[in-house]
């Protein structure tokens, strides 16, 4: 630490007349060659014109070219998507896509899958300070006392955004609130910032204490799981059911009704053992495929691999299974739905642009049930390893 | 649901001969647009050869271009990653490469990051079943005294892995195991898997009772947050640290040490009534930015996200700020690090291959902790939204 | 298991013409001392008639004799609790009222503890069953809709209890839904229960689908720790709030602010990753000490010990320091609040009876930050085990 | 706030040459009477001289008398506890004892409930304080490789307490230690503060950095529910079974096994998105009746209430129930374990003093599945309101 730092790596170029050239990303990755020594030569071959960029990323250099492997048909029974899509799954992971294909056909052949969105709002959660908890309480009543005029500073900001409802939450001095939105077929967490902040300048306005506040208290909770977003939904809450019958599951998967709901038992307890963020198996390998297919914001997988299964064995030996997907973050329109490839997988599934979000949720319910029926009874025929070493042999 | 079902849609084809060419996934391609109109045209462009897919995707059909910006160079004091470093994030949000990049110079201006590595193993978690508690706890202290042979049987299946510790949970008459390896430089779900199911089968060979079991109890906790990752690591344990100065700070980030510490006591608080996987921002944002262009297994970011922050302000004014990933998986050798534009990404980090892991581990906390500094800072310094909205500008 | 079980014990004895006797009390401890020897000599010692104990408990044999210490004054600045006060704890941990007697002292010589209620509800929690998740869906607007009808189908059952909020939650084909009351002095668990039966009868009968339903799905949660009490608040929301100065603090608990606010930090991050209840330090102790004086149901001690602690080092080196309980569950009339001493532990407090409940909360509140302060101290000045060496001397 | 405040309240009168006689106890009575005006006639009542009472109570006024009922006989076939046991409850709630003797006819009728301890230890957990992460993960290693001298320091304090293992934890900075003691028949926490206090000492001393500690860094968890305890046990981790007949269960409680494993499906799917610290019915209320009763630490129930309910249907339509307590703090020896009716209490069990420890922790356990029997029954019967109605007469 005495001795003298070596002098900073130099910084790396920009074109300041329009950055969002070919040139410009040519520029860049010739600097991470001489810099590095990498070539850069794959991620330099993409298919669009760079133009197409500013909102999406900063600084560009190229595409990571992920696989896109195509599982299907899977028949689903949604309000939104209704009839028998073929999904497009962007992972590295081998036997990820065979397993969910198969889960795919398990479904389909019972008719197809149940999918319902129950719930669907985005949160920006400010947090204001007071003197004391008295003085915060006061606050609370009187933003529920304003809501009309709150809602309206938010949504003087967006022309899709409503805000629906605010929750509070009292900590020592400080009232916690947490502003849901109507975000239409955006994710909408920019959208609902700054509509958010627009209410929060309208209240440390006109509230008699002017009271300090920051955008985020935290309880949004943006980019990590959480017990709120469990209860309350954060995005899209959304289900899927199916109803299986031994006659069709057991040739396919090697499995009873009543075999998989002994094996849920035991999963169950060790998931609430955990701490679990999902009592479930593996939701995050589908919603991730679909999520890097199709244009969404891959980080949100935080917060959207959150699920709860709920089963039971029928009287007449049928075995009732869901998965409720608390906080499915999902867009159609805006963010990286518009891009090349991501636009083109949104299309096959026929939830481009707008008017496609519920759908797309509906269809990512319907997936990740798919991929907890054949994970589930794989683990519980014993093909789980065999399968994998099958098909992942490039591993060590 | 009285009426007939339309019939079934047509099945993906598949080469039988050699499913892995340019021609089969031309030829998927096609039936997608023959079934849905869309015609893949962008998703079809790929700059390598399939047959390096197997073990990575089935039915491929091209690729994802994920868009690829460039941040740095962040200064990295760690055992592994030693020096300045440029960093690839894949993503699509607008504002995230600029402020990570931002969050990077402060980091650097104060002569580094330091990473360090505390921990690192996979896990897969047998549950073995009894007829009551009493048995289940005589089989946990036989697994107990049995250690060394059960990791023979394990460690058999692998080059690499060594199993090191067996964690054992008690429910009812169930004894959930949890087999925590070394895994090298891969991530190693499936080579924990298979070398458990060896040592289970073992188990279940030698024990008297030759009890039931299945592989997985959930409590690994595969592709989901947990509670217990955040105890006891899944993956790599990794802590990033700064101390930073003021005299810096401010004129980067329009903040103080101080004000940042007040902000983080409100944050806190509301991870904690919010009963969230980390109390800190955005760690999924680089983390899963960093995963997709490096080829890692990104559904992990289920688990990788979680995280926890501690900071404290020293008696000169200074703000060591620590954030503790608990939970990061990730990988330079095995699953997507070797295709084409991720073995390029891995390469310009210098982590590709044998002997990468630990250092990108080391890379993934360091740009997580600049990811940190910055968001913290931009909504703590008001200028979160404009930046967005700056940045964001195709959004709604 | 295969030989013959040895035949059933003797049945406790009953006076089916008056239970509530002396002299049944007497027979059934003479029942006891025949079966197992033990004479409940101090047990049969109580001071008071049997005949008003119908409400409160079956089987009488006698009193559990706990002793009661006493703390204070305690100076409390609340809306309901206003001046200095004595506090009856009973327990029978050395060392207990000694260290909150030292707390109280802390706080009173500040001025008095500000101790605010913001919020205030009891819960019950029934399910209700359907088809599945759409019907399920439809069921919650209706019930939305007919709020009115459902609340006066609630509120029919009691003279005091008003329903205020029904939340709602979706989990596969199930609707939970959560009925919030305001429940006057009584905890109230059996009158929500009785309202709330009183409720799902006139929805079952009301609703077009008639469907079953459970008075608990287990989210109200009653007599357990959960995160939708830290949340949403179970019973009371209480606040306790003091700005400590070095001037006082440092020559009665021999630390700084600052040092507090140090090990503040390190407790909270430890209280994090063990996924603790409470990120303070001891709630439990003054709530039960309080509880067993004061006549509550001391089970409740699982959901009221739950708290969230929030401090900051103010600018001019004043430490600011709150602890929010979340779930305080409390009663002044009913229960138990009008049996012997229990009731002259309520009056000494000016709390009994109608009126009370919300001056108790605010005494809880104030009792448990004069806990916190002085554990916490001791735990930093290093007295924290001579302390307990000196009081707790009978121990091993 | 600007007005001078009133002058403090006069000090409690003590007694510096004997605290703990009837004449000081009865002089601090008077002194209450003559502050707030409440007699306190019946908590002067107590049947047991004061000069026992150091070591339990400081500042002694009397006593809480709280209403013990008698439940039972409840056939209990453990490893310590073995036979026909009359449960002492002590308890204001109404039904309370009615229903858990209820759920004791029922374990009893089948046989009896099996009880098993199949975990038992007791925690300390300071933190030690570092330069860096790298720093802090050394002196990890150098605490793993002193383990011999550590326990040594450690077991030099105290006859009983045996140090079995220390858990590790990193966080930025810091060390979390948990060190996990036998205790014998005391519940331990004094003893292990005292024992790790000596241990932290030597490390300080011997360690080359000499660190700074705090002797607690909120992990133990004292006093307050976690996960960390779910998972890794605090106190006694015990496990009561039974197997159910539809022969005998439906007479008794008119519900099937079936009926039972339905509704527990729900409520366990309700514990999980409440984040609920069990997923059973209400273990507190049968903890806290014997804990009063026994003269236990009672604010323990923070810790204790905590449980993992583990069900399945058999093939032959038996009910398998289990519920595993994970942290139940119990003694039998020290604290209030020796008071006059807790002693008494214990003795009718056979568990007072040394060696009744675990016989009391699966007396507790079968209490536990008893009540847990009784009520779940009783929501499903429809008869949970009915009986509150009729057994808890006195309420509004």
């Amino acid at each position: 630490m005495t001795q003298t730092p070596p002098p900073a790596a130099p910084k790396i170029p920009r074109d300041k007349a329009d950055d969002y050239t070919a040139e410009a990303a040519s520029a860049r990755r010739a600097f991470v060659q001489a810099q590095t020594g990498s070539a850069l030569e794959h991620v330099g071959q993409y298919s669009f014109g760079p133009g197409v960029l500013p909102g999406n990323i900063e600084n560009f250099i190229g595409v990571a070219q992920v696989p896109i492997g195509l599982a299907g048909p899977l028949r689903i029974r949604g309000e939104h998507a209704n009839g028998d899509f073929y999904i497009p799954m962007a992972t590295t992971e081998g036997t990820l896509v065979a397993s969910y294909n198969r889960g795919m056909r398990l479904l389909s052949e019972h008719g197809g899958v149940k999918c319902t969105v129950v719930d669907d709002h985005m949160q920006r959660s400010p947090v204001f300070m007071f003197e004391d908890a008295l003085a915060a309480r006061g606050f609370g009543e009187w933003v529920s006392a304003h809501h009309a005029e709150i809602a309206a500073a938010a949504e003087a900001t967006t022309r899709i955004g409503k805000l629906k409802v605010i929750g509070q939450y009292a900590v020592g001095n400080l009232r916690y609130l947490r502003f849901n939105y109507a975000t239409g077929d955006a994710a909408g967490q920019n959208m609902v910032g700054k509509a958010t902040l627009a209410a929060c300048q309208w209240i440390q306005a006109n509230h008699p204490l002017h009271p300090n506040f920051l955008l985020s208290g935290n309880i949004d909770t943006d980019k990590k799981h959480s017990q709120i977003n469990t209860l309350n939904t954060r995005g899209k809450r959304v289900i899927a059911e199916i109803t299986l019958k031994d006659s069709i599951l057991k040739p396919l998967m090697g499995v009873t009704g009543q075999q998989l709901f002994h094996a849920r038992q035991i999963s169950q307890a060790g998931a609430f053992i955990a701490g679990s963020a999902n009592n479930a198996a593996h939701a995050a390998n589908g919603i991730t495929a679909l999520f890097i297919a199709c244009g969404q914001d891959v980080a949100n997988v935080a917060e959207s691999h959150a699920a709860t299964t709920y089963c039971q064995l029928l009287d007449n030996g049928d075995y009732y299974w869901s998965i409720t997907l608390t906080s499915l973050i999902c867009a159609t329109y805006g963010g990286g739905t518009g891009l090349a490839t991501q636009r083109e997988c949104l299309e096959m599934l026929g939830c481009y642009g707008r008017g496609g979000a519920l759908k797309f949720a509906e269809i990512c319910a319907g997936v990740v049930l798919a991929g907890e029926t054949s994970l589930s009874s794989a683990i519980l025929a014993g093909d789980w390893v065999s399968s994998h070493d099958q098909l992942g042999r490039n591993r060590p």
